[in-house]
């Protein structure tokens, strides 16, 4: 099955935003094992679009769509992908009930112009969409399968992964080679000490191919192997985890979809472990990742953001004395606090943090991006000195991401 | 002058990396005034090449390649750009020097592969590569200008900014034309409510173009502008801007790179008040974006995450009989809430929310997506209900955004 994906919007052509859509979705055809032999993007043009669209057309089996589903005058993918299929645009009364439904449910109000995004070309299947108001929809025929979805990342997600992929599987039965990719996540070593410990595994890489990926606070190691099952692939793929674990299983928190909070949920959840937060510098960061996770009332009691020194002794408990000796910025401080919150949440496990952020704040003896993390269990507190380099918003995500990762090898 | 941009390597259509290079070239062009029409992505494969080179050629007067030029067998850039205009592919001299004295300066060895580097179509000029080994070219004809750059972002800027840009600006007398942008953010109204509010300024648009874009809890609307010089481009983004503001200046926040926390601490800092959160379904989020911005302390004083009831109470002093009346989400915790924590912490403005994050917890009377928010000030306290549709990151990031916002409007 050959493919081609056209992303629609004048906002890609002035280069407003960087076209993250072709990429998810070029991953996902090769997951699938289509190959994909071209990527197009247009303006908010209807012959420009109209002409894009009958050359894919005519030369691919699968043509996806991004954008242009809104309910706006620059809006035109409905109706060109009608004229380019000869088909009329026909009132979709199952997409209208969407659109209403959506909007009755969010209690906003729905304008005229929302009534267009149900016309759709004649004989499309409706892909609904449960973020927003802009149906996508599919159609199959002798001639092409087209799907058009919106630009929005999060709409358009959502309907390839419960919409499309599962179509195009159940319905034009794929085979072939197929690609498997499995992400391994790390967190607590760097990009280049990572490296040289796998430096041999890294050289002699054919099937799967390795390749490790530094972000905010983590490194990515990326296993893809090509097999003719998605079970060989998967075999491959475990056979070189294994040997990647012997060096590095330590720093491993999980896999592909896996978010550090995710995994630390999970186990307190199976040890019946509660936690609350003492946040200063992170500013209320680690509650907000921390009840990012479904079901986080059943290990996350509460949390403070003691930004204040008043804040630190009403609620916390710590003493003027620590404050005045040391400075909110302290490991002393810092350990009054974790104790201070397990003590009065009665909790398990009692996490605090206290640093300049910056980018004010730094003097020659405590410098912006220096943090203290101290984490309060029933043995005792440890307290973890750290200097972030970088702006504000990365001092508060690498003390999240720090402190989330202690949390986590203290349950084992 | 119209432009198209061809990126090459199969690695873009595998999803393996996300093309950033077009947008930041298609941002270039924009600058000068060229009209980029179509950017299309093609892998590492002689015929679908030259296809795409021969229909770019054919449609457009500007034609700008990225990647297909290093020293390896699926490097066919320059292969196919000679075969598509008809020209030999002839060893260049100069080319051919400068790789020799890139590997002489660096030290290291150079291979017999990277001769083949030097071939480049009849005719070409060579553009300097800096930073890298492959050189690339420009062909300047009656039939196209095309020139070739490689996908090394790092060696593709520099060629664009040293060598392409001016060369065009001198050699093509491009009448200066200026495109400037402005980006208008508003929050608190939904695209089509807005879009119906300002349905004849779109219809009319000429220059400046006015597109909305909806993201997550907010509305941008970009007035681009063409002009012959930056300060007339200003005014005609100036002038349409006074037409929006009268009718939809109320939801108007901020602009271009403005956050709604940044806003928010604006207006704290200058009218020198303090604030304090008590949150519940957000779990921080909100107090992460309030100390997202410099110097935050200055009008942030705590945080409360009341995840649990106990901690509503101790910590905000909610009563237990509100509690077991009318539950955690209603509208009377959230008002003692915001009115608890503007209290203790001896603030000027107390904000609050309690909802349903979901996916679980949800009943008829409450849903998923139901939450309270209250705001408490020297005057009273106000207290909204809200229900959001989807996720539960989504459900919680509408409300730190409604909550904000509500905030901003508080302090006009």
């Amino acid at each position: 099955m050959k493919a081609e994906i056209i992303t629609i919007g004048t906002e890609l052509l002035l280069g407003q935003i960087v076209d993250t859509n072709s990429q998810w979705i070029a991953e996902r055809l090769a997951e699938m094992g289509i190959d994909l032999y071209y990527k197009t993007t247009v303006g908010d043009n209807v012959g420009r679009l109209k002409e894009v669209l009958e050359q894919s057309v005519e030369r691919a089996d699968l043509v996806i769509t991004t954008g242009g589903l809104g309910p706006t005058q620059d809006d035109i993918t409905r109706e060109v992908v009608a004229e380019a299929l000869n088909r009329d645009l026909i009132k979709n009364e199952a997409a209208l009930e969407e659109i209403k439904s959506y909007f009755s449910e969010t209690g906003r109000q729905m304008t005229e112009n929302n009534i267009t995004q149900s016309f759709l070309p004649k004989g499309s299947q409706i892909i609904s969409n449960d973020n927003g108001t802009a149906p996508g929809f599919l159609i199959d025929s002798e001639e092409i399968i087209l799907a058009s979805v919106p630009g929005v990342p999060l709409e358009m997600k959502a309907m390839i992964s419960d919409f499309i992929i599962p179509y195009l599987q159940e319905e034009h039965k794929l085979d072939k080679e197929v690609i498997q990719s499995r992400v391994i996540k790390t967190c607590g070593i760097g990009e280049s000490s990572l490296e040289d410990k796998i430096d041999d595994i890294l050289r002699e890489q054919t099937n799967p191919t390795i390749a490790p990926l530094a972000s905010q606070g983590e490194v990515k190691i990326r296993l893809t192997a090509k097999a003719n099952s998605e079970e060989q692939a998967q075999q491959l793929i475990a056979a070189k985890e294994e040997e990647l674990k012997k060096r590095i299983g330590d720093y491993i928190y999980g896999y592909d979809d896996d978010t550090l909070e995710g995994v630390v949920a999970n186990l307190l959840w199976e040890q019946e472990l509660t936690v609350a937060t003492a946040e200063s510098c992170t500013g209320g960061l680690i509650g907000d990742r921390l009840t990012k996770v479904p079901g986080s009332s059943r290990y996350f009691e509460r949390g403070v953001i003691s930004y204040s020194n008043q804040a630190k002794m009403d609620l916390l408990g710590v003493t003027a004395e620590t404050l005045e000796e040391y400075g909110a910025v302290s490991a002393e401080t810092a350990q009054e606090m974790a104790c201070g919150i397990r003590d009065r949440a009665g909790v398990d496990i009692g996490l605090a943090t206290t640093g300049i952020a910056g980018p004010g704040g730094g003097t020659e003896e405590k410098p912006v991006g220096l943090v203290y993390l101290a984490l309060a269990t029933d043995d005792g507190v440890e307290v973890h000195k750290k200097i972030f380099k970088g702006h504000r918003r990365r001092v508060k995500y690498l003390t999240s991401q720090i402190i989330l990762n202690l949390l986590r090898k203290s349950l084992f």
